[in-house]
């Protein structure tokens, strides 16, 4: 098993981190338009849509202002069954999220390219809390000629 | 031992992308201003500095076009001994880099971290190349309350 991980400081409180990762218009504003569900509810399904696919989501763990845990329960074979996990720590007036992607089966191809596009994303949760305005897709960077 | 992992496609061919691995002038653009040493011969020494710290890389090998492989000899002691990987495939166009930093011993928060720069600077490679104009220190994206 192999893990994604990442780590950026957002200059916030933990509450409006954590409810950009808890609410549909929070996920909306960073990581894809097309969020649906609810992720604000142990055992929540939330569905994100990015064109051609997308990931289903189960919420398996909330501690408010602390800690959410999503298992994937739907979308690439890759993803089937991993783990992204958030750790929110407050520290000097800084919200320092602590990101893990678990559970790859292989590091293969693939896996890279979400490693590098999990931090573009980290990037856009940070500036809508900093600055209100995230880069969700189909808005945000794209990496190479596909994504 | 965990390994970060990232890829990204630059719309180029891939030697110009092989000549900012290698020379002084192409990493001074996209990862440190402040870059010396030689990086176009097999174990030539690079040393990278960015304000309080840096990192010192030996040249482990070299293949035109192909791949890059440096083992970091100098710097924080998390990264001492650990190997930063660069593999080139042309494909339609593009430049798939596939960049691993290998042999780290814990997944320690600040590997987390350097997970999330390294990505942010491999948008900046992407940017050198594709614009002329990369985000190397000092002039990058900071994270964090520190970096």
């Amino acid at each position: 098993m192999v893990d994604i991980l990442h780590s950026v400081g957002i200059k916030s409180p933990a509450a409006p981190v954590y409810a950009a990762l808890t609410s549909v218009e929070g996920l909306s504003g960073w990581w894809t338009t097309d969020t649906r569900g609810d992720g604000d509810a142990l055992g929540g399904e939330i569905q994100f849509r990015f064109g051609p696919g997308g990931f289903d989501m189960k919420v398996l763990d909330l501690d408010p202002g602390k800690h959410v845990r999503w298992e994937v329960i739907g979308g690439p074979d890759e993803w089937i069954g991993t783990h992204v996990d958030w750790n929110l720590n407050q520290d000097d007036g800084y919200t320092r999220v602590l990101f893990k992607h678990e559970g790859w089966k292989e590091p293969v191809e693939f896996m890279h390219h979400c490693s590098t596009k999990w931090a573009v994303y980290l990037m856009s949760l940070k500036s809508l809390i900093e600055t209100g305005k995230g880069a969700p897709d189909p808005h945000d960077v794209k990496i190479d000629n596909w994504n």
